[in-house]
């Protein structure tokens, strides 16, 4: 009864809506969708967080993720950075009419194994067909509701803290930006895109962590230039320390780009008190050898980011500003 | 700073980006939002809600809404509709490059209106600017979070139990057709879209009532074949009760459209006791004189629904299937 490919009576209300949302069904089966309706009971929450994001990425698919992996991990990583264990997700679908079912079916699959690995369910959804030329092939909406362990947050920022970074920078920006291009390298170049529950779960164990955020749209400079600006602060890095692979340290040269914009899906920065940095840099070695301690929070000079090179100069690292290239959305 | 439309740097997590969450921010103003940050945190609930819903609609603007209404109205319909009070809303916007900021803001201050109706707040959002061609102007995901006052649900339906709905039908479908299609006519078409948890806040103080549901996607059609064929019932309308007006009817007899399967989006059936249905009825008149009660749940045709013509004669109303007409989404 059902075709290879998505049709828009499949996203009208009807029958043919009723199959496609039964093909969902099955791959996030669970006993809150079985209770769905127009919305969803949830079990009481005492400290409940609220996040939501729509992805959006071309290719779908590429090296290290896809959309629906993007998408729950992406999710659920606001969730974590804000020291909350990821519940319940809703999911809803954008689908460009003649999307093929197979493709579909892929991505479904993604968002049942990230859930997994979150320990989230998707509990409520919504399925929209559009045809063809208004939208990009698949858009995905992920909200998410969480329950706080620890209240990590940026006003908890104060001077004297130390700034971590969870790995190696910039690899989910240049790896989508190769594969839109069609760019061949000879090494392997992956997205970092990655839950990052699992890692913060073992943090909630570490006093003295302030306050965590993934390095997404803008990078590490984006979320160094808010802390700083938030908390009038100056955070000052070592330009030495900061982790970056030697793939894309070679796409951005070739390339122009600067790593520090460059967004990642799966790496966060931290601050932390400096007596606890010892302990979250072993955790955080612990997923990924490259994590590091790339910096210190200073009252030098307020409200900037500072670099400082190997040779001791210093310059400003300014908020992102323009079109950030490469486009990853 | 700002130009007259939308540029992809106001969507790239930098200094423009800031911007334009600024201007978001200025209209959607509250608490909540003022201490997000990936996510946001919210008090305790007991007995939560949680749905999504994503909008597209062509035109933006139309008589009787814009997708800013219809959005927020949409989602919380969806909360009022399983008994629930709408308190927290995430949104997202997928806007394409080029769009107007004028038109965005009227936008969202459809958004700020329909959310006072409401009683609920916006607590955390995602935008995203898209290249030219990538999506169609404008598309927003509400998800949102309420506290269930009654347990509404398609389960409590019954044998006996009579059907209401709570005003005329086919409103929206016919209007954004109309709209779409740049049809003159020289009566007044208005689509309903309205939020609907100020006349559900009036029945929590009713006994009786078993289910409701919002005649969107599939319309009428589509919610009385569900709670049918879930509940293993058969439903029985009288043709004649059912309000349409005559806009609707010219607008569907020159076009070929079916009523009963046009969209709505601010009207809703009713599945209620019979001693409780005088009260519903008075209620639902106070907000819409085209209230009515339009057909009651037998055992006759289990899983069917039936219509009966004013000469008595019976016709299955089938399950809406293949491409519904008109589109409206």
């Amino acid at each position: 009864m059902m075709g290879r490919n998505i049709t828009l009576a499949m996203g009208n209300g009807g029958e043919e809506n009723y199959l496609l949302l039964q093909k969902i069904f099955k791959h996030l089966k669970n006993e809150y969708l079985e209770k769905a309706e127009d919305g969803t009971p949830l079990p009481p929450l005492t400290t409940p967080i609220f996040t939501t994001d729509s992805f959006t990425i071309s290719p779908l698919f590429f090296k290290g993720g896809d959309i629906g992996k993007l998408a729950v991990a992406g999710a659920t990583n606001d969730l974590a950075m804000m020291g909350a264990e990821p519940k319940f997700l809703s999911l809803s679908f954008l689908i460009e009419e003649g999307f093929g079912l197979r493709d579909f079916e892929k991505v479904l699959k993604s968002i049942k194994k990230e859930c997994e690995i979150n320990g989230a369910k998707v509990v409520t959804g919504d399925t929209k067909v559009l045809p063809q030329g208004s939208c990009d092939k698949l858009f995905i909406n992920v909200s998410a509701v969480g329950e706080r362990v620890k209240n990590y947050s940026q006003e908890n920022i104060q001077e004297g803290d130390l700034i971590l970074v969870s790995g190696d920078i910039g690899r989910h920006g240049s790896a989508i930006f190769i594969a839109r291009e069609g760019i061949e390298l000879e090494s392997e170049l992956e997205s970092d895109c990655k839950s990052l529950f699992p890692i913060v779960k073992e943090l909630f164990e570490i006093e003295g962590v302030k306050a965590l955020r993934d390095a997404t749209r803008g990078g590490v400079s984006a979320v160094l230039n808010e802390w700083a600006k938030e908390r009038e602060v100056c955070i000052e890095l070592e330009e030495s320390k900061i982790p970056i692979s030697d793939e894309v340290r070679g796409v951005c040269e070739i390339l122009g780009f600067e790593p520090l914009i460059l967004a990642n899906e799966g790496t966060f920065l931290a601050a932390v008190s400096p007596e606890s940095a010892p302990r979250v840099l072993e955790v955080l070695q612990k997923f990924n050898p490259n994590a590091q301690i790339i910096g210190e929070v200073t009252k030098s000079y307020p409200r900037r980011v500072v670099l400082i090179s190997e040779w001791g100069t210093r310059r400003f690292l300014d908020m992102p500003t323009g079109e950030i290239l490469p486009r990853i959305c």
